[in-house]
Parts: structure tokens; C-alpha cells; sequence
């Protein structure tokens, strides 16, 4: 059995979402599992000196444009927010309280999550709202409440984040395969050859 | 007859050859026409304060891997040179003194500098370099050197360069399609689905 694929991506972030709505199946064509990652592009930007797409003043504009255009040719519903630079650790935090209980079920969250703000337009910036999402998926308000409060989690998701940052993860989507590094929801055709011909 | 798509690149860019590659080919399989626009990356940088990707403290490293595999996935030839932050405006000169008279032969010249640079690893910011590819080609090396130096060419080059800036061109290789703007070699997908299918 193959190790995992890792799957790193910011909540926040929109190229991310349409790579999550890809990897698992295409993973699964070639009889591999994919480990998602959500962690905080910000404090990797922190760390690299990077700055979010909106902010440029070009690109800004443009990647608006080719979101749309990129999820119209992936066939992925999207319904762009005004802002998509809102701050993901709330999510991060149910995600990681989740994960070490049920991983399929903390995958589905997080899938849910992107829905909610990329294709229905929700804040998922609000607990309220998180809490919302986990009840859809059968888990407790309070429960969900109660993870983004947890020091243990918070705790984990620094460690994550200080991952990405030791493993050259600067960006969102950012899948490893076998040590291979793939930036971009675009590499996806890259990503596809490579689990057929096993790296060319 | 429809306009000519336009193909921006800078010559310094390995993504812009790698574009270079498979522009003309992949137009002309839909019937249409590349008009080439070599430009002065660093002209727009200085009005967006957008940096070269090298610069960047992790996805330098990562850029170069990237491009080798991207070279590899495309059949394209790459030996990429130790440092590719260039300075490429003789060979934009050279390419537009020689587009005012012969434009197919233009562009021959300019996929032959792209070669020398990214296949070939010579110099291409020195004119004896650009008169032997000139010379390649069939031109007399002191007209090609003169070309560097005139003054209309010159002027010529920095509006095209202020044409880049009004049309948002803020990076290479950018390709627009009836308006349509694609930035980078990996859009090469969605260019091909949009050229079939007329925009999606």
C-alpha cells in the first residue's frame, strides 16, 4: 500500500476548493488515499513574505476572471464571494478536533465547508455557522463550539502549519505525491500522468 | 477571417517558451493566426511591483522543478540556464525591426532566441549572439546589431511595452483571445477548449 497523498489547502482559498472537489476521485482511479491538510496560508505568508492574489493589483482582477472560467472548464459549481480573504482557523480548528475521531467524517466537513462559502455563499468565518454544517453531518453544535476553543487543537494546528512551512508548502492547493510537490488546481493534468505512469 | 490571437511573452520567461512551443500549432489547428508580442516583463513589474518568480524564498526552488517537469509533460526541450532573471530588450529590438519587414521571419527569429536561451543555454542579452542567430536565418549580422541601436526601435519597444500595461499583460506568457485573457503555459488546456468551442 502506497503512503497517503497530501492534500494542503487554505479554507480560504478558491483554486483549493476546486482541487478538493477533484483529488479524492482521481486519487482513487489509481487505488490511492489522499490526506487532506487544511492549514493557514497567512502565517505561511508570514513566514515567505507572500501576499494573497486580491491583493495584487492586476492579478487581482484577472484571477477573478479565471476562477469563474477555471470552474466552468471543471465542471464545479462556483459563486465567487466579494472577499474570499477571510481568516479559515475556525474551520481549521473543527477539521483537526474532528480528524483525530472520524478522518472520513473530517473530510466531509471540510468538503462542506468549501461548499458552503464557495458555492453557497456562506460565512464560514462564524462558528454559528460551522456548528451548522457539523449538525448537517450528525455532530453536536456544542461539540463543534467546543473545538474551536480547544488549546489541544489549537495546539495541533500550529504544528500543522509550522509543517507546511518546514515542507515548502507556500501555496493553495498544494498537493505531495510520494515527495513530488504539485502547486496549483491547474496542475491537476500533471498530477493525473503522474499517478498513470507512477513520475515522468 | 478572425483577428489574430495575441501571444505576449518576455524572452527571459521559461514559461514563455515553453508557450512558444505550442502556440502556433495549437491556433492554426483552429484556423486562426498568433500575432507575437515579445515585451519587457520588467517595465510592467515596475508598475504593479509584481517580482520575478526566482526571487521568491520557496517558490524559486519549486519554479525550477516545476519547469523541468512542465518541459518534460509538454515533449518540449529544456535545459534551463543557472540564472534566467535576464535582461532581454536587444532581442525585443531585434524582433520588432525585423517584424516591420518580415513577420513570419520575425518569429522565426524569435523561437530561435528562445531555443539558444532555454535548449541551447547561450547568451542571448549579447548582440554577436543575436547576429549569429540572425545570421542563422539569413540576415546580414551588422543589420541585426543596428537594429539594437535605433532609436525608432527603441521608441517602438516602449510603447508596446506601455500597451502591455494598459492591457493588464502582467505576466508571461499571457495569450488573448478575441479579449479573452490567459495567463501562464498551463492555461494551454482551457485555450484549446475555448478555440473549439468558441468560449465556454
Amino acid at each position: 500500500m502506497s503512503a497517503p497523498i497530501d492534500f494542503w489547502f487554505d479554507f480560504s482559498s478558491p483554486y483549493g476548493y476546486l482541487m478538493a472537489e477533484r483529488i479524492d476521485a482521481l486519487a482513487a482511479r489509481h487505488g490511492r488515499e489522499v490526506r487532506w491538510r487544511p492549514f493557514l496560508l497567512g502565517a505561511v505568508f508570514k513566514h515567505t513574505g507572500g501576499q494573497p492574489l486580491p491583493a495584487h493589483p492586476m492579478k487581482g482582477p484577472y484571477s477573478r476572471h479565471d476562477l469563474e472560467r477555471s470552474a466552468r472548464f471543471l465542471g464545479v459549481p462556483l459563486k465567487l464571494p466579494e472577499s474570499f480573504a477571510v481568516s479559515s482557523h475556525q474551520a481549521c480548528r473543527v477539521y483537526y478536533w474532528l480528524e483525530s475521531r472520524d478522518p472520513k467524517l473530517a473530510r466531509d466537513f471540510a468538503l462542506a465547508v468549501y461548499r458552503a462559502f464557495f458555492a453557497e455563499g456562506r460565512d464560514i468565518t462564524s462558528v454559528d455557522m460551522l456548528a451548522d454544517i457539523g449538525e448537517s453531518l450528525g455532530l453536536a453544535r456544542d461539540a463543534v463550539a467546543g473545538a474551536t476553543a480547544d488549546d489541544a487543537v489549537k495546539n495541533h494546528l500550529r504544528e500543522v502549519c509550522e509543517q507546511a512551512i518546514a515542507g515548502n508548502v507556500f501555496g493553495s492547493p498544494f498537493v505531495v505525491i510520494d515527495g513530488e510537490p504539485f502547486w496549483g488546481a491547474d496542475r491537476l493534468p500533471q498530477i493525473e500522468r503522474w499517478l498513470e505512469t507512477g513520475g515522468f
